[in-house]
Order: structure tokens, then C-alpha cells, then sequence
């Protein structure tokens, strides 16, 4: 009579993120059920182990089918340059 | 940098159930982010005080704007007669 | 970057539950990190599969080493006579 | 039948962690029940406006009376000089 289910202070997009018609709207599906802050700023990064590569706030989360899929902003990246 | 949720361990209608074009599947909107257990029986009541008024397994669940919209099956119902 | 977690709606004893000094006060450990509602009741089993063997509210969790301990307090007990 | 909880991605201390016995373990106490990852490394902060000033690994998390108290070991230090 559980739920598993995994609290996460970070996206890590792997690459896999999708952007959204608007601006710097992306959407990202990720497997099992997954917790995420939402309205607040949270680190992006490519990878676990990559430097952060910007801050985004995620608008919208959605639990279904053992699967999560988050809408995030992005509203800071780093530049490396 | 905290996001409030609510633990829900029960579904609590109000009467605002909607019920969807598949047989025994309802939608429900509330206030605020709440955390419910997905793929698991759990009790439907129309209110707090209520008795049970079934057993019911939530299918879906999505967090945007402050509100959550669960969707989810009656798997019984509790009779009176 | 993630930690897994439980949701959890109910407390199965499996036996295993410790008497507190206290009356009707009991401590239960429990592998893995759990997330259990406290301060309102939920139902007590002593297996996933039993019958509800009471009512309970827990009024500490903690987590540690991969391990979660609930006290609770028995609020009412389901007699089968 | 909801239990209010706060999602927490970083520990904010406004100077009130105590320093255990060993090395460069601390406890805080917060108000009301939080959530907190254990076992990741998450970011230490003195307010929610101010600079990172560590990262961190939560070992152990306690809910109790509207209150949570976490347990953490300092991993690194931002120093500014």
C-alpha cells in the first residue's frame, strides 16, 4: 500500500527536453513519479555530474502511467564564454 | 525557496466530481498542491466527516497554478441498502 | 540527484510494532525512507491483505540510514467479537 | 484529512544550526513539518536572498510537534576571500 516515488531539487534533462512553442518554455518526461518544486527556481543541468547550465522554474508537473512530465521556464542560463 | 503541498491520504469530493466518457472515471479539481498516492486503493468520502463512500484509484494527477486536477477510478462503492 | 521515497496511506505492523511506555503508544521501523501523514488518523493492518485492525495517529517520524521509525498512538482498535 | 508539508531544496539556517560533537555535523529546527532530501548533496544558505555558503548532506530528519529538525554534515564551504 505504497508509492514509490523520488523528491528531486534538480532537473537533469539529459539532453531530452522538449521546447515548447513559447519562448523559453521546455517539457521533459522522465520515468517513474517524480517530486519537483514547482514556482520556485531550481538548478538545470544536462547531467548528474555536468555543471549547472541555468535556473528555471517549473509551471506545471504530471503524474501518469509510471511516468512524470514536467513544464519548466528557463529563466537564467550560464554562459561559459 | 520551500513549495507548500498537502498530504492526502483520502479523496474528499465535496460533490465536485466530474464524471468522465469512460464508465467509472472522474475528475476532481483542488485548491493548492496535493501529493495523493497514484495506483493504489484508496477511500473516496464527499466530505471529511463523511462515511466512505468507496474505494477509488487515482489514475493521474497534475499540479499547475496552485491547483491540482486528479483523475481517477471508482474501483467500489459502498452501498447503504 | 534524486532520494527515493514512499508514500505511504497506511501503517502495516507486520507484527512488528514496540509497545512504548506510554498506554497505547507504539514505535514501528520500517526500511527505506517512508512519508506517512502525521497528527491525523490512518488505518492500522497487520498485513497489506488484513482487515483494518484499528486507527492510529502518528506524532513523530524519522528518517536515517535508509530506515523510517513512526511512533503512534492507537486511537481506536476494530474488535472482531 | 490533509497533513500540511513544505518541499525544501536547500537549507536555509538564518545562523540558528548548532554545531554537534563531531567534526562538521549540525542540527537545525524549523517550523512545521518539511520535506528534505537525505543522502544528496544540497546547497546551505544563511537566508533565502544570501549566496551559497556550503553544500551539504542531510543524515537525518526528524518530524515532531509542528516541528522539524534535520541533522547535516558540511561537505564543502564557499569562501569568499
Amino acid at each position: 500500500m505504497g508509492m514509490p516515488l523520488e523528491l528531486n531539487t534538480m532537473i537533469v534533462t539529459k539532453g531530452r527536453e522538449q521546447r515548447e512553442q513559447s519562448n523559453n518554455s521546455f517539457k521533459l518526461e522522465k520515468e517513474g513519479y517524480r517530486l519537483y518544486p514547482l514556482d520556485i527556481p531550481i538548478e538545470v543541468r544536462k547531467t548528474k555530474e555536468a555543471d549547472t547550465s541555468g535556473t528555471a522554474v517549473i509551471k506545471k508537473l504530471e503524474w501518469e502511467n509510471q511516468s512524470t512530465v514536467i513544464t519548466y521556464e528557463l529563466v537564467s542560463l550560464n554562459s561559459t564564454n
